[in-house]
């Protein structure tokens, strides 16, 4: 987070992650954080609301929970946001379209753009517990999805900062260069895959880290393994297979496929009533079944390389390419914060309240940059980077 | 709380107190509240700000705290606050004067300036935890604790609503007839209490029933024993000792022994640096050096029936006769939300940022109404109630 004296600092997470938390605060407040909120984040009492609350008040959005995030913009805040859910499978059998509704609408808006706009700096990461391992491990082993963990997070490096640091830095590189082949689309073919995400003519390519308009740099998530862009939301089409287990609003969704004609969702399938789940999830807003996100991985990654499926999307996300769903990221757009909404509109730039990625990529996956001519450059062969 | 369609509910309490939580979110959304807004205070977090915070942040009020708190009195929400420290000792050890100072001073004013205004409904309760068994027991037995819990709330009664019914109802009767008698002061005596507390000319006795100004009765503690008043500031005289530990932000005070003269604190006492701990308590503001309330408990309190010490304000002060030093209780006065600070003031109505408890009757302590022309009157003579 790289946290300055005198910002507050939001932390949100499970209750099961207080040990990690009382860590978070302990070193925020000796790094002189002003303030360091905690919210706790209990899935069963969002469970009560889902099965009973009226339905008109499903998305309402807390006038505190707004001060909070309007505090944080206007005052350069952080917020570190952890996840690891302990009961991922809570939410089975709830009505999937109030399940989709029953989220402050107004408050993620809010947030989404204030991470287009870099006025918050922001973290994800994730803590384990109980209930993440057995889903990972098909029992409770905690230590053992540490362990998992700290090798993906670099914990085994000597200066696992310094680590961190050489890590991005060659992901920069590969996003220079992206940027400098200028590729029309990319394009993943694999089992069940034949896709083609069209590009926004001038989007740059860009890494996990982040500096907010007040110059602070930060990791936005950790791991961090990627480079992405916001495509244009207009241009894709194919087809594709999840290569991975995608846990959206306490469900686990396996076999996703998913088909797109200009740049909308057209199809959605997955195994046990999952695709029902993502066509709720769809019809939020017009930008929900359009992309904000491409993403691409390769196997060097430590996430990669640990071979495990967390069932968790920062980390899944962090082992393999991947597209989202939603929200675009405004970063990407040179002077993106400056634009009207019409001018981004134009270049094709997603805007929705969500941003739900599912990962796509693997080593039977090649993935292609596509030049404005035609010409077709390989970027991944068995997970292996191949632009330089 | 007698929870209405439509209200939001603020749930404040441990988060250990999770599964209590649940219960009351899922009775709340059942029950049409508009939202169930859910603080698990965290301690372990509190006290890392102790430590290390910024010695001019640490009675800092977040402005989303106080955007909570204006919308719960705008808009006649209830707050349920739970008590049961799993730690009470965790403070130990900590600058008895950042500690004292570590409290969002406005947001903490607000709402009791809200409580006095019946604007909001608000009830306090508590969960039994492990930590707070310990402190009972010596030993972590939760389920004896939850035993004795139930016992004091009446839920062994065949209708344990009916059951409180009945008591306010006796409660009150007692009320009126204290109101009716007019006192001006109450006299305790007992080893080491020789105390005199001075009435205030115009209030009146009190039960925990409090009516909000949208017309909503509520109890604003379960357990609820006491018949209470807002006494006159400027007039308590004497000494105290207080007969029940007293749990203090994260301490346990035993041994306390305070001396008053012209209303105010002049000597305090406890054993093993507790007194340090109150004196900070009673430099907080003018107000917390004075009364705020003056209680009557008799024997036949469920609580005092236990023959627990539970170590917890709610419980203990529901015990025994009790005085607070701190903010008074508004609703003590007639037309009391009506009338300007200076009114008040001159009424020898007590005001500050503080309330807090502690325990001084018992089977030794003789319990006095003293009429204006001098006379003695019997209220409590070995726990035993004597006015009818």
């Amino acid at each position: 987070m790289n946290l300055d004296q005198g910002q507050v600092l939001h932390v949100v997470g499970y209750p099961e992650h207080r040990p990690l938390v009382w860590e978070i605060a302990r070193i925020a407040y000796e790094r002189g954080a002003a303030y360091v909120e905690v919210t706790f984040d209990d899935p069963r009492v969002r469970r009560e609301r889902v099965r009973s609350a009226q339905e008109d008040t499903l998305d309402w959005s807390p006038p505190w929970t707004l001060a909070l995030l309007d505090y944080l913009i206007e005052n350069g805040g952080a917020q570190i946001a952890i996840g690891g859910d302990p009961e991922p499978q809570l939410m089975n059998g709830l009505d999937p379209a109030r399940l989709a509704k029953a989220r402050p609408r107004a408050a993620r808006a809010r947030f989404l753009q204030a991470q287009g706009d870099r006025k918050i700096a922001w973290t994800i990461i994730a803590c384990p517990t109980d209930g993440w391992a057995e889903t990972v491990f098909g029992e409770p082993d905690v230590d053992r999805l540490w362990d998992a963990v700290a090798l993906a997070a670099r914990l085994d490096e000597p200066d696992p900062v310094a680590a961190w640091r050489e890590r991005v830095d060659s992901l920069r590189e590969r996003a220079t260069m992206l940027d400098e082949r200028g590729f029309d689309a990319v394009r993943f073919r694999g089992p069940g895959t034949e896709l083609l995400v069209g590009l926004m003519q001038s989007a740059h390519w860009l890494t996990g880290e982040v500096e907010t308009t007040s110059g602070r740099k930060h990791l936005s998530n950790m791991p961090t393994e990627e480079v992405f862009t916001t495509p244009d939301r207009r241009r894709t089409e194919g087809v594709v297979r999840s290569t991975a287990p995608l846990a959206l609003h306490g469900h686990i969704i396996h076999g996703l496929e998913v088909s797109f004609a200009g740049g909308q969702v057209r199809e959605v399938r997955a195994d046990d009533g999952g695709g029902e789940l993502v066509r709720e999830l769809i019809a939020t807003d017009a930008g929900a079944a359009r992309l904000g996100e491409v993403a691409l991985v390769d196997g060097t990654s430590r996430v990669a390389r640990t071979g495990i499926v967390f069932v968790n999307t920062l980390f899944d996300e962090n082992a393999a390419c991947h597209i989202a769903l939603g929200q675009g990221t405004l970063e990407a757009v040179p002077d993106g914060e400056t634009l009207a909404d019409a001018a981004l509109d134009a270049l094709g730039f997603n805007d929705s309240v969500v941003h739900t990625d599912f990962m796509i990529g693997g080593p039977n996956v090649e993935v292609d940059g596509i030049e404005r001519g035609g010409a077709e450059v390989p970027l991944l062969r068995g997970d292996e980077w191949q632009l330089s």
